[in-house]
């Protein structure tokens, strides 16, 4: 294929902020590879998540960190970006009430996407993406068949994939180290490897001095995770909601 | 699914302004659909092609078109993006000599993508674009076998494939009506449906001025197709290479 023999060792790490893509990052750097985070710069609400997955590359010890500037303004109707409001205080049931108004159509696709074209360039055939399947939220692109359909599809469309598969092998691998984890066992895992969950942001709508809301799904969701690892939860909230549960 | 039934009527092409994406264009108004015509601003050579795609829309019926803005700097080493010099005169043996150099990692799984959010949020099912596998000069993501898998992966990617698929039906539609044609017969099919290929611009390496360069693959392989099909080229070449063949 014309890569050296350290370009195997490559990896591009999906990095956006949050607690789960640095708990899959602290992963890839544990399992061997170099890696090279990717954020995205999609007119987010939250800027503060970029400024936080520029300082967790950095203390996971990335190789480097590019982020990557996205218009997603085709893309109107979710909430994610800034046209319908984020939902508070729903209960686990209508947690897991079908696809929330947070979706993006295609956003994991677009990111894997130029992530594989990047990683391509690299001479990497790695990509890490912290999606997980148990407290997924009801997001279609976090679902394991969705994984695995598209590893075959970039293998299938690029020029690495092709030549690896005329080899028998396979030239892009997708690991989604956290895909059967609760979020209980992501933030075990993640501890054990030594990130500092303080750093990651979570939250769908945080206050301008960058407070957790406290009430969003992702809020929820988190929050349990601490309390069931038995972990310290090191998030700043803007309201203290979570001692009159 | 909470779309309205004039929805289903709705298609995503991708227009570059090129002689096989205009050919789609008029097939998917053909076929019947209300036509969202969209192109790629990537810091490509020749803007040129942009002007075209948007004379190209308007001619041949679209309800809009929208250029979106791409930053593909991160996948440096094609010719398309203008690092490598695109290769002129080679014979029909070289250019079927495996992956060229104009190869950008990702390119049409990117473009393809990138429409399919733009579809949903349209409430559109429908995706056309203008892979051909027969004169396809070693791209991997034109073959049928990356179309088919793709679109498999976008009916497991997106709410509008979930939400079709719990009703047996599929969400998403790729529409790749040139795949198996040659260049002739697409110059046919174009011409039977009113396209203007003056108007479109294939060349890799145009001059300032916008003539065609004559000699690199893609218009090698236009050239032999207006040839082949019996239509006069009207292409506007930078030297009269034709005439000496």
């Amino acid at each position: 294929m014309g890569d050296q023999g350290t370009d195997d060792r490559r990896a591009v790490v999906l990095v956006s902020g949050g607690l789960d893509s640095a708990t899959a990052l602290a992963v890839a750097k544990a399992d061997g590879f170099a890696c090279h985070a990717l954020s995205f710069d999609y007119t987010q609400r939250h800027a503060a998540e970029l400024d936080a997955a520029t300082e967790i590359a950095a203390r996971l010890g990335a190789v480097e960190h590019r982020i990557y500037p996205l218009d997603l303004s085709l893309f109107t109707g979710s909430a994610l970006t800034g046209v319908v409001d984020v939902p508070k205080d729903r209960s686990e049931d209508e947690m897991a009430g079908g696809i929330p108004v947070t979706y993006v159509p295609c956003r994991n696709l677009i990111f894997l996407t130029i992530a594989a074209g990047w990683a391509e360039t690299l001479g990497a055939g790695d990509l890490y993406i912290g999606v997980n399947a148990v407290d997924y939220s009801g997001y279609p692109d976090c679902r394991p068949e969705f994984i695995q359909s598209f590893e075959e599809t970039l293998n299938l469309a690029t020029k690495r994939g092709v030549e690896a598969a005329s080899g028998g092998e396979m030239g892009i691998r997708l690991h989604t180290p956290l895909i059967d984890l609760t979020k209980a066992e992501i933030i075990r895992l993640g501890t054990e490897h030594g990130v500092d969950y303080a750093r990651t942001v979570s939250c769908y709508d945080p206050s301008p001095d960058g407070l957790a809301c406290g009430r969003c799904d992702s809020c929820q969701i988190r929050r349990k995770g601490f309390l069931d690892a038995g972990v310290e939860d090191p998030t700043r909230y803007a309201e203290r909601v979570g001692d009159a549960t």
